[in-house]
């Protein structure tokens, strides 16, 4: 890493070769002295730029939550008018369709597993939850508002039942990936798409 | 523990003070020295039930996922002629709706996040999917040849739907209960079969 890049910059690196090695190697081996392998610089470096360990994986959580995020907004800004397409685009961006969000659900399992029996991480993980079914829901709310959902449609319920089945899919997904080959995934969250238009 | 008890049943005690401990501390604190502190007993003992800490978190979590497929069996088995209820009963036999079954959930996150990185545990995980799935396909069945569900319903396809939904909704009420009280639960699960019947 450059000694001159900014802080910000500096933790989402660090961030990133977390995620790396939790996915090949799990939890356990995210340590300062393994991060900095990785990442070829030293100890030093890295416990410059985090507490300990706990600020360590909160932010590589937190970045990994910070990307599903921002591929949900860009599906919903991407289309200048919103129809069911741009839902179904927005919860595909949730979806462990490809490397990148495959490796940020196996770190959201591991943080899962840590947040069990620790209430700050879980109360991370509450809110994070809560934020992407809001940004459903809100997204819902203006496909009913423009006609293309109907108008009696629940938007809390749906958004609710959207996201359970994006994070149960999810769940089974990532440890049973031949079961869940990305057309199974996809064709799975359109038949339940499309029970929204039928009311 | 008494010296002479079975071996099957000493291990199943170890595996239950295991489960309170990753429940209340998470999975660092399952350790041979706790476990034993925990059970009153010497790590001695702890050691000649376990090989080590792998096998002694499969047992653990083996047993939890034992004891989901006892409720859900025994909801299934309690009834005479099976009919909608079966399996409304049979579903919410899998859900965080009591201590006991809260508990469990963490034990599975707890091990989820272990399973991560490591080939043996995924592979644990995704039989014992597959085989809540199966369970479910196979009452489904029966309620389709009872005439209790539509003859043209996707019996592989309904379980697969009913299992994701479980999953995904533990996964949001374990962090966050006062979210999804268990009434919640139990009507957005009822939401959910009662779509089955209109096919």
């Amino acid at each position: 890493m450059p000694p001159l890049a900014d802080h910000d910059e500096r933790r989402a690196t660090v961030a990133e070769v977390a995620a790396d090695l939790i996915e090949q190697r799990g939890l356990d081996a995210v340590t300062f002295r393994e991060i900095a392998d990785a990442a070829g610089t030293s100890t030093a470096i890295v416990s410059h730029y985090f507490i300990d360990k706990k600020d360590l994986l909160r932010f590589t959580y937190g970045a990994a939550a910070s990307r599903a995020r921002r591929r949900l907004d860009g599906q919903v800004e991407a289309e200048s008018e919103v129809d069911e397409k741009t839902l179904v685009g927005a919860v595909e961006a949730l979806l462990p369709l490809d490397k990148g969000s495959r490796r940020d659900w196996r770190v959201w399992f591991a943080f899962w597993g840590l947040a069990v029996a620790d209430p700050e991480l879980a109360a991370e993980q509450r809110a994070h939850v809560r934020g992407a079914r809001d940004e459903l829901a809100g997204l819902i709310g203006r496909l009913v508002a423009l006609g293309h959902l109907p108008e009696d449609l629940d938007v809390e319920d749906s958004a609710r039942d959207l996201l359970v089945v994006v994070m149960g899919l999810a769940a089974q997904a990532v440890f049973d990936p031949k079961d869940w080959p990305p057309p199974r995934q996809r064709a799975f969250i359109a038949r339940h798409i499309a029970r929204l238009s039928r009311g």
